[in-house]
Formats: structure tokens, sequence, C-alpha cells
């Protein structure tokens, strides 16, 4: 037996104040993800509230991805968020690519019509946004950095956008290349004495509670000699290599404004409505508010 | 674009207040039925809420139930609830059966611990619940009007409590005797000539919304002879049968009382609390005002 809690502020007029107003027609919105966290639960969340919406988010891990996703199907979930080590385990499991997902071959949404999954990578969506917004020249010499994910939406969004002088800089000698060739662009394993416009850090360094958290990912001369700094990784919002950038007052671009922007395509995906960009800003805020 | 709604009301200080305060580590427990209904999630998500459990509830509905029972695999759901049509089909689709599921075998609870899946009916669990806590005489002439899922349940608690006296009064001559035959009951086609002292009715004869609301599903002489008048039809609470009952001052048995019971023994199941049975009123009454 548990002690029984006060309930008198308990309304029991308003369903809505009753786990979140949850009804049988409330549709679920998840993701599917190695390490959870909030921000996503967070970021949907706040949006289905302040518009009203008869949908709830929550977070999941699985460790099958085949089983879960039969229970997208199964439970008629309307979407699904996809994140590592799932991305490309997933291509076999759905009935249709999107070209953002297709061209990187790396899925990161799953949208739920009727049964029918179509995959999305709203990560390429992201970039692409974002590289027509900051009206970026696609004839600036531009770095990437890296071979993971991350890096193939930049390098597949870079080709789409008619970035012609780009070249991958990988540590990794076998994803670093392939990468590379794939698009048609060039390779080095280091920056050696490349002195891009813009600089894309899609590696993990600069990253909040990595074993490289306080590291610039190039040297502090490639700063100096950058038009431009976008660096992907999410969190802090301004890691050292745009805190440097700042300080030499190059325009920069956030992993945070990635974050958001893809997340906010998976909403406008599921729900088919595009917030005002003041609301999707309150819920960024309130989605890293953790 | 759709208009942004006034949300100064929403408290950001508060996540508790978004869409429940779902977060990753919120546990989820559903219901699966061919027709989704609201009792069982504002019954669970009311006392979540009371008791401030970080679990969140809501309906479903599949129409695939293998590919629905592998994602409460592989979302690692706790708790799913088993409506018509599905309640012999999950059998196969479970690891083990708990007798009070094998006894009848008909599931209504799936219980997820650690990836194994247990199956139970707490319909079974909520009868033997009622005959006991009403004090009821194993000796009693019983007829148990019906031979569906709740008629099985019935019979099965019965004979389990020891009742010598019973006969299924079934319209169905081959699903009747079977069930009769089963136990080691008698069968009869009608009620005929028989005055038992307790009624059990597990016929929709009574049900709301159905085509037989307003009838009794025995002569007005059988319910004058009667000492105990059970019904386990769920809405409304007083069925004519029982209206009749409580005019001729019979003790009677709600089919109300046996929803809550069996969706409190999924409720202790999903979460190893059981509340005060004041709080449990409550929800009832919450998950019946709609």
């Amino acid at each position: 037996m548990t002690e029984i809690p006060a309930v008198a502020s308990l309304n029991t007029d308003s369903p809505r104040l009753v786990a979140g107003g949850i009804t049988k027609d409330t549709q679920l919105c998840l993701s599917l993800s190695g390490r959870p966290g909030n921000t996503g639960t967070r970021f949907h969340n706040y949006l289905y509230d302040a518009l009203e919406l008869n949908y709830v988010y929550k977070a999941f891990t699985t460790d099958d991805i085949q089983q879960a996703i039969a229970g997208v199907r199964g439970l008629q979930i309307r979407g699904a968020a996809i994140s590592m080590p799932w991305k490309e385990d997933v291509i076999a499991l759905v009935d249709e690519m999107d070209p953002s997902a297709e061209v990187i071959e790396s899925v990161n949404t799953i949208v739920n019509t009727d049964g029918h999954l179509k995959a999305y990578n709203t990560d390429y969506l992201a970039i692409v946004s974002l590289l027509r917004s900051n009206q970026l020249d696609p004839a600036l010499e531009t770095v990437v950095l890296g071979s993971g994910g991350m890096a193939k939406a930049t390098v597949a969004a870079l080709r789409d956008e008619g970035f012609t002088h780009v070249t991958v800089v990988a540590r990794n000698t076998t994803t670093g290349p392939a990468l590379a060739d794939k698009y048609g662009f060039g390779y080095a394993p280091q920056l050696g004495s490349l002195t891009p416009q813009l600089i894309i850090n899609c590696t993990p360094i600069g990253m909040e509670g990595g074993p490289e958290a306080a590291d610039l990912p190039v040297p502090d001369a490639a700063v100096q000699a950058a038009e431009v700094v976008f660096d992907v990784v999410p969190r802090p919002t301004i890691t050292p290599l745009l805190a440097r950038a700042q300080e030499l007052e190059k325009i920069i671009i956030t992993g945070a404004e990635v974050m958001s922007l893809q997340a906010l395509e998976q909403f406008v995906l599921y729900t088919g409505i595009r917030p005002e960009p003041e609301l999707v800003a309150r819920a960024t805020a309130f989605s890293r508010a953790v």
C-alpha cells in the first residue's frame, strides 16, 4: 500500500490536465535511439501543447529495431525519429525512401500514413535550408571535417546546392575518401595547408561531455583565414570553434540551428502544420533548457 | 501556416505541464482493442497523476496484432490491455501464461518485464474477488447467462471458488454446452423453469447503445425468485436487470465493479503499487465520467 497524496488540485473537469489529456484519439510520435535524450520530447510536446494538437511525443530505446518498426506499423504510430545506431538499418524496413534519405542512404525520420512508411532525412533538409538562408556562395572553398552520418548529409547538401570546391578532411582513410569520391569531391586525411573560406565541422570535437570538448578541430590559423564557420555539433550552442570564430567576427552557423530545423521539419511531416518562427524559437529554447 | 495561439499560460519552468511531463524515462502502458474507448486511458492516467508516477497510458487499435505485440517488445512497453477480438490470438505471442489466463484460455493483460511477456486475465481475477467480497455461498443455485469471453471467466471463477450448482444458459448450442462441459456444469438453451438464487448476466442484453439496451435477459419472475443478481455489462452501471433487482431489494453486483477491479489489478501488475480504495473509487468515477 502506498500513501495517497492530496489530489485536491487535480481538476477532474478538465481531462487536459490528466496525463496531458491523452485519449484514444491522441497520435503518438516517438524517437528511437541507442541513448535517448529529452530534447526531441520537449521540443515536440511544447509545440503540441502550444498549438493544442492531440499528439504526444516520447523517446524510446530498443534492442530490436525490427520489432520496434513492426510496432510503429502495428500500433499505427504516426512518426518516428531514428537516431544512431539504426539510421541505415531501417532502410530495409520502410516502404518508400524520400530523396532526402535516399541520397545519403541514411534515415532519421519515418512517417506512417495509413500503414505506408516513408523515410526522410531531415538533417539533410536542415543543412540545405541553412546553406540557403545564409546565402552562402557555392563557389566558396569549402572543407567538411569528418566522414560520419552528419558529414554524409552535409556533403550531399553541398553537392545538391551546387558547391564545387569541396574537400572532405577525415582521419578515417576508408570512409573519408569513399564519401569524397561518391560526390566527386576532394579528400585529405588532414587539413594541412588548406585555408578554406567555409569550414564545416562534422566531427565530435568540441561536443559537450566528449573527450575533446575543449578542443578546436582545426588550427587557429584556419579559423583566422575562414569567412564562415559552421559547426554541426549540437551542444553546446557555442563550441570552442564557434567561440573563436565569433571573436574573429566570422559568420557562424550553429549545430543548435541544425537540430532545431531538423526537428521542425519532422514536426511539419508529422502534423502538416508549419508553426511561426517565433513559436519555433520558444520550443527550441524550451527543448534545450535541460 | 497556422495561427499561433497565446502560450503565455505555458509554464516553461514546469515540464510536468507540457504534454503531461513526458520524458524518455516515462513508461508507456497501452490497450489494444478493436473499438478503443477512453475509460482505461482515463482510469490509469488519473492514478498515475495522483500518485505522481512516471507512466502514461493510451488506447490503441491495430489491424495486425502480431506486429502490435512485436511493438510491445521492441518499444519496451510495460503493459498492454488486450480486448476483443484478440484475447485468444495473443496466447501464441506471449512467453508465459498466468493461471488466470490459462484456465480460461483468454488473455486481457500482458506485462512486459525486461522483454519477458506474461499474460493474465484480470476479468477472471475481478470476478473471483467479487464472489469473495460479497461472501456468496457456493451452494447457491446459479445460472450464468451467455457463453462468450466474460462467461468463460465467470464460469471458471465459479468452479474455482467451489460453486457446485451452476447452469450455463446460452442460445448458442455450440459454445454453450462446450463451456458447461469443460467445467462439469449443466447447460440449457433457455432459462425455462429454472429459478436460480444467483443470476449472472454475461450477455450484452441491457448494454448501453446496444440493440437490447432496454431489455431484461430473464423473465421478471426469475428476478423475483433470485437472491443475488450480478450483471457484468459494464455500462450503464445500473442496467434494466439491476434496476429491477434493486426495486425488489435483491443484492446486486455491477459490471462497473468488475471493470474497476480488473483495471485496478492491471494497474497493480504494471506499477507494483496497490492504491487505497478511496483513490480507486475516485479514479473509477473519473474514468466513467465521459
